[in-house]
């Protein structure tokens, strides 16, 4: 069986059991059965608790290994039939792979749920906020999470969802000197798969809601050398996009024009006093959906990676396009990567 | 604050600090100062019960109007500034709104999850099944629903993210004959708004998983003259669509060799034993979004609503089209409703 009580659970009915034997003790102790009435009161209190407790959650267990097999009690068994389908390759290998999300919240926290739900291997996340009943509007948080960390109540929840996961929480602020340093090392980390080339992580998902954010991350993953996928929504809430960007091979976030600013997001809105930009869980919805879609085929290797996907809610229109580096794009290291990659393509 | 501690809480509290008042006084009682010893014991018990009574979940409570306030505490401004941004005219007419889900899988629970954020006023779902830890790659159901019915786990999740829903649960199976009739009957239902022309909801949206159920759906909607919206996702998981249909307007569902048998969905291996479908939360998840953005058109009257769109994620190809309705239909109701749609264009 898959499914097991919560440590907090375990605790209480061992403690309840204890009291009764307690009160049991006490009771046969007391010289006077007049005290009796008094025990007995207590021990039926202790009845009533332990009815209670029982509402609290249960939890499921770790699975060693993914399994094809189609029964009710397989949580692998529907993504496991994407091989004989002839879909994937290999669909067990995204237990190897190591993906950071920035930004957990109305698109980050849906690709996380995804990535956890397929059972990616490791999803380190980041994020400084914290969660407030202005996000319940969008898919993930729940209203009892309120005030807790966006990274600690996404932990929360993932882990009950997929103990399987291992989840890297970093509750910080990478557009600080000291958050730009964490960041950069735990990408470095190569202790979940030792052996693997480049950096610790096989893939960065942007999924803030600015601008200089986004040029933090652009920045981190030149200087990696680290493919990573951008994704938007705009402030009035009805479009989005998603992009991918190999550094030296495609255009970098400073290379054009902000594609985020062109589509008409302008971040400030999202800080000035008493104004707020549109939010829809729908359009976050198919944004996280297109994302993970497009990190699932490049990771496991099947169908076509769109190297640029936008999302007009109100025609029901998805543009596409391609975009080379800039030869003259502002980064530094951005430069150093196209450098590379003719000398690359030279040999 | 909008934030309560969720019954079960409550009363284990409340039991909890009885107990310690009734141990208090049996110690006062006690003539003998040795048993104090057991009676401390005791009171260290209940102290960490009432440590670990606090893991439980607290809940949000009802808000009587949706407010554009921008402050942190507000379920609401992110939707309410659709309007301030001139996308919908009036938000807040969503709250008169009901909406029927047919299929509470991996496509209807995202909906139903979708719709309920949104603030809908009155959702019906309908589904016979039960929570397996099989469901769990897709998103919305968590490993300690396992066991419960799929419409009351839902209801427990969706009134736990949103109180001001008013939330009707139909465990049964609408391809049955008794089945059949309460599904109708709940539809002409206009309890929730005596005022409404024509069936006590405003749009029935499909997320079933069979050919027989969205006939049945089909059937009744021509009989009630009721528009709603199909959605379907491929067996292998890389695909689906979206579908509008209006009565006798365009095509229904018998008009035309279903779209989801051309698309390559043969639900029979749904159930063929030892053998199962694939699927995804990222394809569920878009195509989810994309049913609920297209009922957030359809309801608040903004952009284009899609009367078919469809989702091939291998190619991010996005299909639409347009079907009118089949003169030579087999379904009696449908030609019905296509008469009467012609007197009234000729009057």
């Amino acid at each position: 069986m898959l499914v097991q009580r919560g440590r907090e659970v375990g605790e209480m009915e061992a403690e309840l059991k204890e009291m009764l034997d307690d009160l049991e003790s006490l009771g046969r102790s007391l010289p006077d059965p007049s005290r009796n009435a008094s025990i007995d009161k207590l021990r039926s209190r202790v009845k009533h608790l332990s009815e209670l407790a029982k509402f609290a959650p249960v939890h499921r267990s770790k699975v060693k290994d993914m399994s094809a097999e189609v029964v009710d009690s397989n949580p692998y068994s529907r993504l496991m039939a994407l091989q004989r389908m002839g879909i994937v390759e290999n669909y067990e290998r995204i237990r190897e792979y190591s993906v950071a999300i920035v930004g957990i919240g109305g698109v980050g926290s849906v690709a996380a749920e995804m990535l956890t739900r397929c059972g990616v291997g490791r999803l380190l996340l980041y994020d400084y906020d914290k969660v407030e009943l202005a996000n319940m509007n969008r898919l993930f948080f729940r209203p009892e999470q309120v005030g807790m960390t966006k990274t600690d109540a996404a932990v929360q929840t993932l882990s009950d969802i997929n103990p399987d996961v291992v989840l890297e929480s970093y509750t910080l602020n990478i557009t600080t000197v000291q958050g730009f340093e964490t960041f950069i090392s735990s990408l470095k980390n190569k202790s979940f798969r030792p052996d693997k080339e480049g950096s610790g992580v096989d893939l960065v998902l942007s999924c803030v809601d600015n601008y200089e954010a986004r040029m933090v991350v652009n920045q981190a993953c030149n200087e990696l050398n680290q493919t990573w996928m951008e994704s938007g929504v705009s402030e009035d809430a009805v479009s989005g996009h998603i992009q991918l960007l190999i550094p030296g091979e495609t255009a970098c976030f400073a290379c054009a024009p902000p594609l985020v600013v062109a589509s008409g997001v302008d971040e400030r809105t999202l800080k000035r006093e008493g104004v707020c930009a549109a939010s829809l869980p729908t359009t976050m919805g198919v944004i996280a959906g297109l994302l993970v879609q497009n990190t699932l085929k490049f990771l496991l290797k099947f169908g076509h990676v769109s190297p640029y996907l936008g999302y007009n809610s109100l025609k029901d229109y998805f543009p596409t396009m391609e975009m080379r580096p800039n030869p003259q794009c502002a980064n530094a290291a951005c430069l150093e990567r196209q450098a590379t990659n003719l000398t690359g393509l030279c040999l």
